[in-house]
């Protein structure tokens, strides 16, 4: 591709000569001779010197910055770039088309004809798949499953009876999809399981990362709003909502009966405590721990999670508080009262 | 169902007209017109004027809370009560019986007649299944594996070889069972990995959450004590004894050589340094970071975490801490002293 | 064998009886009558007295301790002792060579003969095993993987497409490997994906916890260095590099484009925040929650993290705090001034 088709691609403009040719992008750092070089944060433009790309993709705040190759690629933002050139660049293989001999589909299952179903999947009973829709390789699909167009399952993905997958949904390897919540009534020591029928909705566009956990409801459902994006080993608990256009970063646990409006972000490995409520567009920082409700637009950290600019003042000042102690002991010697402490 | 048939079944009493029929339980913000609606939690009061649920179940200390449904079964528990209604409503399907013929299994495994082996799984030599033993699709089972009565694996279990699991365990899909713990020697910045041999042993009526993960005994065993329940996602190390009937939230990690007295409770994400000991019934909250003993029946929060009062009350003091310094800086000027800080 | 068998082969010394025969090496608490009782930790003299284990496995230091078994072996550290020990007492079984008849092998993969492969597993078009590599049951080895020479992967694990691994590299049970990473660009309200396009390098002699998670390069490549070790259910994000000989335990989360030098620690559940660098030899505290660079060396705890030892003292003093409110006060009071608070 050349440096012109590029602007082309993206709406952005070439500054020097747009008839480079390169074959890939890669970071700064690690650019070859025949690479477009990407520089989307300024964080790294002291890589610039020594890059060996043939030509720079960067940002229009960034574009007329010192160092690195003098031909570039000036787009709004570089990553949305990303999203029109690199599908170029790495066209997607077509796949193996149809059903692998060695799949396991029931006879009461539905599998129209455009649709992948890989080595040794397995599809239950009342299991429906949508049109263009991809099972990979030892995936269980449970009764009565449904999964919708253009949805991909990722190897080693096991969807639990009676869930519901949207259209254009993405599971990554090891996902488990409708699991039993953890439910339980305890009496004298011992933990009797509250059944687990409820439903687990996963809406459109949706995308799940590796090995995350969601579970199906109790009695209820538990439902992943349309154009949620979770991370690798993300928890959901029964009964959960979250709002569309959610993001969840890796590791982060949600509690069961939580109700999360449109739009949240949670940052990785943060926690939040059961029956919940969380305004749309909250953000919660990194490893915060939420045990109250949060108002739409907050942005909280820390356990227990408070706002994150106050959280923030105040674990700067707890590390003032051994010379504190130093002043008020001087105060009460000053005063002749003796130091209580 | 009648709700005098659920009154029966539950030994619950009716308010209102026990001949209304419903035909599955919903929570009240979800329940339709044939529905049972079921209200647990004062905290959902405020969906009641809205209910559309054809009758409600409450819990005896709500059962003349205002709106909503009048036919009402009042019971003791309603979550209780749901463990007697849930089979009778939704009754487990029979599954279908004996060894799948994809499934691989070793010459020199035992596998009752009253067995049943999903698409695919792998049972290896030497391993022996219990009366009743369900294993799931893509299941593996390790050499010399026991597993017993009643036991249920769900799909993409991996059970390491010598592993012993009891009778009326269940295990959740993608949970890993006597993995490898983390045992290394390091000199000269180099990790020699310390053979692990030692077993892990699953005791009766445990269940472990999906994406689990519960390490062998590196020399010695690890033990999850009967009646235990682990959440999704919780990791458990080497060498760890879990006392019976203890609840492991989800993304819980108890590190190598911990052990739990009888009937411990762990929030969700909190942590175990290794070789601690935690007394029976202790209390861990949520997210907490435990490097101390814990004694029986204490309740801790926080990283280190501490008297679970306490925390609370000295992270809010905290808050406080930028005014009390305003204050220190008065008192100094008052008595002409130079401010320190 | 012999306690003097097993002096030979550890290069330690025998006090009394080298002709005792044991058949395995078990905890102190746990040996039986015809075992090697192990000691490797002054915390668990006390159970010394009660212990039935035929002769007792210390380290130097310990040598002389009072109580248990008076024939011993002493060496100079008894983990290490075990790296020599076990696999003479546990030899590996020989596992089943070659390619089962139910793997699926793409036409175009190289399969050496000296390599195994196990039930179902699925091996993609242009993946390469190397020599004496194991392959477990259900595994998926996406397309152009490539895997060194003697690395294992255990069952369930997934490879995405072109990730590379070393030699003697271990994989445990439901590890992900090459995962897309989470990159989306954000406008309103909609996240569309940045495709992931880039590598997976697992160097040699790393090992990989069960259901880790391993995302690719978003274009750059993910790098875990050569000799790392990964505890089970940790995340690497995207772009990462781990530096050589580093360590990572349970549940730890690094998020995207992080580097680390050489012989990094990373306690359970720590977490490193995006784009960080982190010095070569820095140990991060279980729990940690990093959002600032660490230098080399450093030891840091705590959210936000700081210097450890600092950090703990801030916190044992936050736990006086109510105390200087009271002291603060009197002081007000003595001075004729109002209490500010």
């Amino acid at each position: 591709m050349t440096l012109s088709e590029a602007a082309e691609a993206t709406g952005g403009r070439v500054l020097g000569d747009g008839s480079l040719i390169f074959k890939r992008i890669s970071p700064v750092h690690d650019a070859g001779p025949g690479d477009l070089a990407m520089l989307a944060n300024r964080r790294y433009a002291a890589d610039l010197p020594g890059c060996a790309g043939r030509a720079l993709l960067v940002s229009e705040t960034l574009s007329r910055i010192e160092g690195g190759p003098v031909d570039r690629l000036v787009v709004e933002d570089a990553h949305a770039a990303l999203i029109d050139l690199l599908p170029l660049l790495h066209p997607e293989p077509p796949g193996e088309c149809g059903v692998h001999p060695t799949a396991v589909i029931h006879a009461a299952a539905t599998v129209p004809e455009r649709a992948d179903v890989g080595p040794h999947a397995v599809i239950c009973a009342g299991a429906m798949l949508g049109d263009g829709a991809r099972v990979g390789a030892h995936c269980v699909v449970g009764e009565g499953v449904a999964i919708g167009t253009e949805t991909v399952l990722h190897p080693n993905v096991t969807v639990y009876a009676g869930s519901v997958l949207g259209d254009r949904v993405v599971v990554h390897a090891g996902a488990r999809v409708g699991v039993d919540g953890f439910g339980y009534v305890t009496s004298g020591g011992r933990h009797r399981k509250v059944p687990q029928v409820g439903g687990c909705v996963v809406e459109d566009d949706v995308e799940i990362g590796a090995n995350c956990t969601i579970d199906r409801g109790s009695i209820g459902r538990t439902v992943i709003g349309a154009g949620s994006k979770l991370d690798n080993l993300v928890h959901v608990g029964h009964n959960v909502t979250i709002g569309p256009g959610s993001m969840l970063v890796a590791q982060v646990g949600v509690a069961g009966s939580v109700r999360t409006g449109a739009g949240v972000a949670m940052g990785g490995q943060a926690g939040v405590s059961d029956h919940l409520r969380i305004g749309a567009g909250a953000r919660i920082a990194a490893q915060a721990g939420v045990i109250g409700d949060v108002e739409p637009g907050q942005v909280v950290s820390g356990y227990p999670a408070r706002d994150h600019g106050t959280y923030l003042r105040a674990m700067a000042s707890l590390m003032r508080l051994p010379e504190l102690v130093r002043r008020l002991g001087r105060l009460e010697r000053r005063l002749g009262l003796e130091d209580a402490g």
